[in-house]
C-alpha cells in the first residue's frame, strides 16, 4: 500500500506554489568534481528557509481542514522548525517549535528570530518530539510532523516533480535520508521511472537498518549531520514507499560528508550543511559508482550552517 | 563605433561552450529581500572558477590565431587570473599571472594551487598590469586582458545571451562594473532591448566618472570590492558601448555592499564576494528603484572570498 502518489503531489505543487521557490539545477562538467561523469545538482538549499522543508510544511498547513487557534506546532532538528515557523508567519498563524540541544547554533539563532515560540531541550530529535507531543495535547495546535505525514511527504515530493522537468535525462537520483520524508516524496513521484539511491551517514543509519530488518527499527543517532538527518527511526508512512522503490541505501562516513562540503564550495561556490552534502558524499567517496554514461542528479538539500565551516 | 556585437558574442558562445557552465537563475518571491518586487538573480558565481571571468578568458585564448610557446599572461585583481590559469590548464598552456597585494587571500591561495606562475606585487590592479606588460614583452606570451579586449568583452557577453533566454521578461539588468568587460559584453548583446544599470562602489567610480567626463579618466580605487571592481580607468574598448547603452551608472557605499552580501546569505543561502553583491546593493539600498511592475534581473557575478565573511 503506497500512501502518497502523483495526485497528492500534483495537488501539493499547486497548493504551495505561491510560497516556495522553484529551485534551479546546475549541470557540472565531467571533471568538475573529479568524477569523470557529468553530474547535475538540484540546488534545493536555495529554497525558502534554506532547505526543502518549506515544501512539506506549507503543504501540511495549507491542506489541513482547519487551522486551530493555537496555531501550529512541530519538533525538529532545526530545519523543519524553520520551515514551519516561516510558513506560520506567512499564513498569519502562531507557531511553537521544539528542537534538541544538538541543533546547529545557526539554526537556533534563526529560529529565535522567526517569531515562533522556541523550546530547546533533549539530546536528539526524538526527545524534542516527545516534548512537542505533550504540548500539542495541551494546546490543540496543528502538528506538522517533520516527515511522518502524507501531506508532508507529498510536499517534499514536489521537488522531484520539478527535477524531472528540469533534468528529464537523469536516470539516477541521489538523496540524503533523515526520517524519510524527502526521499519518500521523491520515490512516490518517480514511482520506478528513476533509480533512487538513498544516502545516510554511518552514524544515522535508520533507513539502512530498517531495510535490513524489513520494518522500521530504532537506530543510533550521531555524527556531524545528526541535526538534519538524525531521526531515530524511519517514518512509518514513508517506509512502504522506500521499500518498494529505493534501489540502495548507502552509508557514508562523516569525513566523506565534510569532504563533500569542501568540494561543493571549492568546485561550485555552493554552501551545504552536512546533511545537504551527504548525497554527494556517496558519489565522491565511491559508495555509489555510476556507469560510464549514466546521468546522475544529486539533491543538495540544505544550507543551514555557518558558511565559514565549509571551506 | 560599437566594437562588439551579436555575431562576436554568438561565436564566443559556441567557442567556449565545452568549457564553461550554463549558470542558472533563481526567481525570488516579492518579499524575499524586503523589496516588494520579484527579483531574479543570475547565479554567475556558480561559474567555473567562481566568477563570469572564465567566459572571456576562454574566448580570448580560443580565438587567438596562434598560441605562443610562452603560453598566456594576465594581470588581475584575482578573479581574472583564476579564470586565465584555469583556461590555460584546460587547454594545456603555461600561464603567468600578476596580482596586486590587495587581492583577497582566498584568491591568492587558489591561484597558488592553479598551476600558474604567480607574481604578487603592487598596490592595485593597475600596478600588477604594468608589471605584466613588461614581462609579456620579454616572453611573447599571449596577453589576456581582464576587460579591454574585444574577445574578452564578447566572452562576457555570453552571460547576457543566456540570461535573455532564461528570463525573457526581464526589462532591467543590474550589473556591477570594474573595468567594463562584463557590462560591455552585456550591453553589446542586449543592444538597447533591456535597460542596463551599472553599479559601482563609491570607492571605485571609474565608469561613473568617465560618463561624467565624456571619456575614460583615471578614478580612485579603494574599498572592500577593490580586488574585483578596482580598475583605475574604464576600458577604452567597452566605453563606446557603455556610453551608448548604459541607462545609469550608480554608486553604492561599501556598507550597502556588505548588507547585500548578508542579505544574499540570509534570504537565499548564496555566498557572494563584495564585487558579486554590488549590483544587488543598488537595489537594496534604494540607489535603483524599480517601477511597480518592472521585472528586474541582478547578476551575482562572483564568490571568490572566504565564505565565513558573508553571514
Amino acid at each position: 500500500m503506497i500512501p502518497v502518489g502523483h495526485s497528492e503531489i500534483e495537488a501539493a505543487a499547486v497548493r504551495i506554489a505561491p510560497y516556495v521557490r522553484h529551485t534551479p539545477v546546475l549541470h557540472l562538467e565531467k571533471d568538475a568534481l573529479g568524477l569523470g561523469v557529468p553530474v547535475t545538482l538540484k540546488l534545493e538549499m536555495l529554497q525558502v528557509t534554506g532547505t526543502f522543508k518549506a515544501r512539506g510544511a506549507f503543504n501540511r498547513i495549507l491542506a489541513a481542514p482547519e487551522r486551530p487557534a493555537a496555531g501550529v506546532i512541530a519538533a525538529s532538528g532545526g530545519n523543519h522548525g524553520l520551515a514551519v515557523a516561516h510558513a506560520a508567519r506567512q499564513l498569519g498563524l502562531r507557531a511553537e517549535i521544539f528542537v534538541p540541544e544538538i541543533s546547529n547554533p545557526a539554526k537556533i539563532a534563526r529560529l529565535r528570530e522567526s517569531g515562533a515560540t522556541l523550546h530547546v531541550g533533549g539530546a536528539a530529535y526524538a526527545d524534542a518530539f516527545a516534548a512537542m507531543e505533550l504540548r500539542a495535547r495541551e494546546t490543540g495546535a496543528l502538528v506538522v510532523h517533520a516527515y511522518d505525514q502524507t501531506e508532508v511527504i507529498a510536499g517534499q515530493g514536489t521537488v522531484a516533480r520539478e527535477l524531472e522537468r528540469e533534468v528529464p535525462e537523469a536516470e539516477t537520483l541521489l538523496v540524503a535520508v533523515g526520517g524519510g520524508g524527502l526521499i519518500g516524496g521523491i520515490a512516490a513521484w518517480t514511482a520506478g521511472r528513476r533509480r533512487i539511491v538513498a544516502v545516510e551517514p554511518e552514524a544515522c543509519p535508520c533507513l539502512h537498518n530498517a531495510l535490513m530488518a524489513g520494518h522500521p527499527v530504532d537506530a543510533p543517532v550521531g555524527g556531524i549531520a545528526a541535526d538534519s538527518l538524525g531521526a531515530r527511526r524511519i517514518g512509518e508512512t514513508a517506509f512502504p514507499i522506500l521499500r518498494h522503490y529505493v534501489a540502495a541505501a548507502l552509508l557514508v562516513p562523516d569525513e566523506a560528508i565534510r569532504a563533500a562540503q569542501r568540494a561543493l564550495w571549492r568546485a561550485c561556490r555552493i554552501v551545504a550543511e552536512p546533511g545537504g552534502a551527504a548525497a554527494l558524499a556517496a558519489l565522491l567517496a565511491g559508495a555509489y559508482r555510476p556507469a560510464a554514461e549514466e546521468r546522475v542528479a544529486v539533491l543538495v538539500c540544505g544550507a543551514n550552517c555557518d558558511p565559514g565551516t565549509v571551506a
